[in-house]
């Protein structure tokens, strides 16, 4: 068997060919990319995210084509919250000496097949040496049309509360994993922990959700990255306002009831406090945008008391409120 | 005196509110920034570096202010050399818990500072945890009307070959502090050294150099950052041509040569293999732009050796060629 070539002896210009082999675009090995031209009333959106290893991903967990599925899910998930729809992305990675090329390349190859069904490339990027491995994703995206992008400020009294994915499937599957201890001992057979384990590992994003909801005039917007109650309370402290959550809603479906069952955890924490979903979430005074569901609704907050919960499930503080703290 | 507070104990949102308050921008805030609207022919230009602390950067040499100008510099400089005008930053920060918030709030003023000659602003980013200091920075710009943008393989047998800035001074900025072992040894009243030192740790770009030449029709453009020799191959390589660099057009100048007098170091290593100083460097078959002086000429290559250089001096090899290798 030969032996695996580390990046250290691949050098900077192996490195950078095989990713751009593994992630190909005609855009790419210039000082800087130039995207193709937009419309002419269309505006660029820009967000960017850190993963540091063992951190905000394992490889004892999820393989290097599903961080990179991952890193862009996350990404693409914040320019699909302002309405937009991704169209490009920068890697940069710092990396160990002693890292397989092989991991690289997966890494990219995963980014390329998460980016593909939005026509979205990888256009550029930067390699380093560093202790840990750290990623540094950059999605670029457009917004047409002189619509407003979906902001978190937005939301107002009487808005309809929205969902357009699953709640906690993330959470659920780390905690599978962790019950577990590793991933080859989730048992093979049960199709559901198998799911929701590969939600935590590579989540999927179904395409065009955030444009649809900005043209079906959505007020506001974010994704389930942090948790449901820290997520939907940075739109209620943004837009002033209290959002009341269903709970017959939001309830853990038969997925996670039967994976409480299995782990022994309470299911709502992972409806709640989960985040890593990158579900979109927000308000709506308009028709329901399709694949959308209703799961509140945006009510007043009281401002006589400072301690007032930004959200509350049928009227009641929630159980657990903690969302997840990237420091 | 106050206890210095560190990362860790200002937490993710304590970090956010430093740094969105040294470099402020309407456009920050939510989960992705939407820029500004462009002219109906422009297109969008994009780039990313990645920075390590004590392989990018020293705090040892460099203020945390003058780093964030140096990534900003850098960044910029990728953004020029493709013709375009640079509008907006996004800023990824990878942190120990024990480094105090004061140097990231250092770094995100040198950013704001570097930024705002060109009317670009720091508009999103992200702060993790981890081992080292990694620096994430992220660049956008704009390339207005049809005209095509400055790429590496625009250079024609017969061009001229064109700079707008210092080269080598970085490199001899290094080295000078590297000689003397510290900042603080490195003689106050040597205006000289101390404007090579403060080259290599805060490099400033002029305003609209990319911009300016693409508007003059240069015909190839990079930037100064691995070395003369290794900046200009790239050109040459993907050109098909052969570099010609004229000896007195490139020759060290006083400042160089008062530098190398105080080191003993050669000052044309800092000349051709020096890098960083981030001077566009490029071709042209029309007009010298404004604030460029020519360096040389583009001849052919010769095919019938593959070990011909891609870049010669007054006809030959250069004595000094190893660039800068990130890995």
């Amino acid at each position: 068997m030969e032996r695996t070539r580390t990046v250290a002896e691949a050098g900077e210009a192996g490195i950078i060919a095989a990713i751009r082999s593994a992630a190909p675009s005609s855009l790419n090995g210039d000082d800087a990319a130039v995207l193709e031209a937009t419309a002419s009333n269309s505006r660029q959106v820009c967000t960017t995210d850190i993963l540091v290893q063992d951190r905000h991903f394992s490889f004892d967990y999820s393989t290097p084509f599903e961080v990179g599925v991952k890193a862009v899910s996350q990404n693409f998930a914040d320019i699909q919250a302002m309405g937009a729809r991704p169209t490009a992305l920068l890697l940069g990675i710092a990396t160990p000496g002693d890292i397989a090329l092989e991991t690289i390349t997966e890494l990219a190859r995963g980014i390329n097949d998460a980016a593909m069904p939005w026509g979205a490339e990888l256009v550029g990027g930067d390699v380093v040496k560093s202790k840990d491995l750290v990623l540094s994703l950059t999605a670029l995206g457009e917004l047409g049309g002189p619509a407003p992008a979906l902001t978190l400020d937005g939301a107002g009294v009487g808005h309809r509360v929205i969902a357009s994915g699953p709640i906690g499937y993330s959470a659920a599957g780390l905690d599978i994993l962790q019950h577990f201890g590793s991933r080859r001992a989730v048992p093979q057979d049960d199709e559901i922990l198998q799911e929701l384990v590969s939600w935590h590992c590579a989540p999927r994003l179904a395409v065009g959700r955030g444009t649809t909801a900005r043209a079906a005039g959505a007020s506001s917007m974010t994704d389930n990255s942090d948790g449901l109650v820290t997520d939907l309370s940075a739109i209620a402290e943004r837009s002033g306002v209290r959002i009341d959550l269903d709970r017959v809603a939001i309830a853990p479906d038969e997925r996670l009831l039967h994976a409480a069952e299995r782990t022994g955890i309470d299911p709502w924490k992972w409806v709640l406090t989960g985040g890593e979903d990158h579900t979109l979430i927000g308000t709506t005074d308009a028709r329901l945008p399709s694949a959308y569901r209703p799961i509140g609704t945006v009510r007043s907050l009281d401002n006589e008391d400072v301690n007032a919960p930004f959200v509350t499930i049928d009227g009641v503080r929630p159980t657990y409120t903690s969302g997840w703290e990237s420091l």
